[in-house]
């Protein structure tokens, strides 16, 4: 017996028929002799529905406090998916109980639509969990310390779920969301791609980072901060299947580095097209350039990913760097307009159309040689390399568009990804 | 400059273009020097939507504190019209915040699915109203002693808005709704009923009773104790009419007696068709039969409307009740299953094509031969009388169901309602 939390995404939570079947399956734990904590998301569609409703009315002029209303908005579709969650399973014989983030509480700062868990209350959920309760949680929100309603960003329920669950110590987080663990690398880019039975924190927070949708990545590094053991699995294998069974299915999001095994020396490939490239040409080398150009980027809140500079030629620099691919056009205007004649740099030019691929491993702390086994493998490919940025556990590259999957598919082979070994086995 | 209420009901909050009319008519208010405060209910449908969601779950085996969660449930519909409304007025430029029941808090106490409301804090509004503020408070909702969320029971909104104006000593509370105002009878039975002017609190307590569907009848009752001047209007006049005109529109339901005016003696013809009659014969004439026969009622959760017991003869008397149709036959049986045998009665009868028709008025405490008038005018038309019941200000007959339409207009005719009158005209 040990005390389990369950979080259930919105496509989980999406109809009455699943709300259902979220029941049977945490009654089954329940009944198996667990104590239970299940954190859903809003039904899916929901939290869309509302905040387009508000947008209809403030399309273009959001007024003052404008965030905390929207928070107290969108916060309706976790209360009322917990509430039929916990009808589901009384109509299931189940004592079950749900509260609002309020009500445990689960203090967050007043950062509107996306503020930040400082403080949990175990009290009234351990209460409930030693009277044989399961006790239901709203995820996605929290409430601030002038007691108005928060929420914690999209994808928000993952924090929610496993910052719970560091609160009252339990021994594991699962996910259960549409897919069934986290891949070596997107199936649709490679089909050979494999579940990974048990992944680092550290690694996870670069996949995560790079664009596996799995996670939040917040919900990780909380994870990670407080060891939470997370696993991520499938809420569409069917409710009654044997309890050990899916207990042990899915990926297991580890912070004990199992000695006995042997690591892997790259765990996956991710890669996001979502980015673009910009580099200022011509900079005078100072003291100060970075400041000088990322500052007025970020004034802009506009995001920066990948920042490289290179060595310096005749008193002048080139610095390049990554941002999100809607920024684009807005940060090329910012540059010309601003920064290049206020830096007397030469010239300011860009590339949409690139991508990144990253390695990414725990075992390449250890193993020297890595990065360059990557870049003969795309060198063999013919795909040329305009960026590199490296991590202690990730090496990645900036390169051509169009070259995307190729290089994804190169690396996955290079890395023996493919085989399935004995500690990565699916 | 005053300090006023609004309240919306579902019709006038139906959709994003109606939220942003209230919105307008608000500012409106807000702007002219007025204090405002308004309790807007769910989006027409919402509540409906979310309670059929639960009944999909549990269709016929509700678990333990099935209506802590139905509560948790509904109440989330206002909560997202609240902070819609909030998020309409500033866009039109207003400062405005919106609170839940909890936040407020509006205490109640714990009797879930319809909580009756204990204390209003007023702390928290006062403050926001001297800020400059448009304050919105969620109708139908509170929160318990322990925290967790109650809702007031159908229309509760009404009574919602008219306690939180007697918690802020409000100068009225404006009861914005899909019809204009208070008919001396429905305009659907009679083409001549007229709008009342205004009303008093008894009037209106005994026509809300009567089945007139305009207010919820604790709303009614809680003006009334705490002399909260209520006025019934309609949210379907153009937001932007003139603001002197709307203040003085619809019914004005009023705790002042006025005394320059010549009080009418009937204000209103109230009539309701969902009652069945029936009558327990032959019982024995001994003390303690009243409550052997509607205690056993009462427990099967059976509400009972009007209540005559006849002169005994012999020893043996007649003992007569309405219940609602729906349980009409539910009574019956238990009637002659349990009660009958038991008191030694001789037989039950019973007849479901009954209404019930009442004259409402203020007047009648001071006028005699009311009663005789109406039960001249129902003879005139050769309508037979089953059951007489009086109060104060309020005499109803049970006649046949066929005869109902026929005798509402001959009484609306009879005590002069179609004509206006110098105190009652529109």
């Amino acid at each position: 017996m040990a005390l389990i939390v369950h979080k259930y995404g919105g496509t989980s939570m999406g109809s009455t028929e699943r709300i259902r079947n979220v029941a049977r399956r945490v009654a089954k734990w329940h009944r198996a002799g667990h104590q239970m904590v299940v954190v859903p998301s809003a039904m899916s569609g929901e939290t869309n529905r509302l905040l387009a409703l508000a947008k209809e009315l403030a399309p273009d002029k959001p007024g003052k406090s404008h965030g905390r209303e929207l928070d107290a908005l969108a916060a309706t579709g976790e209360q009322a998916s917990s509430a039929l969650l916990a009808i589901a399973l009384q109509a299931e014989g189940m004592d079950a109980v749900s509260y609002s983030g309020w009500q445990v509480p689960i203090k967050t700062n007043d950062a509107y639509t996306k503020a930040r868990i400082e403080s949990i209350d175990d009290a009234r959920i351990r209460a409930d969990l030693d009277a044989g309760k399961v006790v239901i949680v709203t995820g996605f929100q929290g409430v601030d310390p002038q007691g108005n309603i928060t929420t914690l960003g999209r994808g928000g329920s993952d924090t929610s779920a496993v910052a719970v669950a560091a609160a009252i110590k339990a021994a594991e987080c699962l996910i259960y969301t549409d897919v069934d663990g986290v891949y070596t690398t997107d199936p649709r880019v490679v089909p050979e791609a494999r579940r990974l039975e048990r992944v680092s924190f550290e690694e996870m927070l670069e996949m995560a980072s790079m664009g596996s949708k799995v996670l939040q990545i917040r919900s990780v590094e909380f994870a990670g901060k407080y060891k939470v053991p997370l696993r991520v699995l499938s809420s569409f294998t069917p409710w009654d299947i044997d309890l050990n069974e899916e207990a042990s299915s899915g990926t297991l999001i580890t912070f004990e580095e199992s000695e006995e095994m042997e690591q892997a020396v790259v765990s996956g490939i991710a890669f996001n097209r979502d980015e673009a490239k910009i580099s200022v040409l011509g900079v005078p080398d100072k003291p100060g350039i970075a400041f000088q150009i990322l500052g007025s980027v970020a004034d802009a809140n506009i995001e920066v990913d990948v920042i490289i500079q290179n060595l310096s030629k005749e008193g002048k620099t080139d610095f390049s760097f990554t941002v999100h691919r809607n920024d684009f056009q807005k940060t090329m205007d910012l540059l010309k307009s601003k920064v290049v004649p206020a830096l007397g740099a030469s010239d300011v030019v860009g590339d949409a159309k690139i991508c990144k691929v990253s390695i990414v491993g725990i075992g390449m702390r250890s193993h020297v040689g890595v990065a360059s086994r990557m870049f003969k493998s795309l060198s063999d490919e013919g795909i040329n390399i305009q960026m590199i940025s490296t991590s202690e556990i990730k090496t990645s590259v900036v390169i051509d568009e169009k070259y995307m999957e190729l290089a994804v598919r190169a690396l996955h082979r290079e890395f023996d990804l493919d085989q399935p070994t004995d500690t990565l086995a699916a």
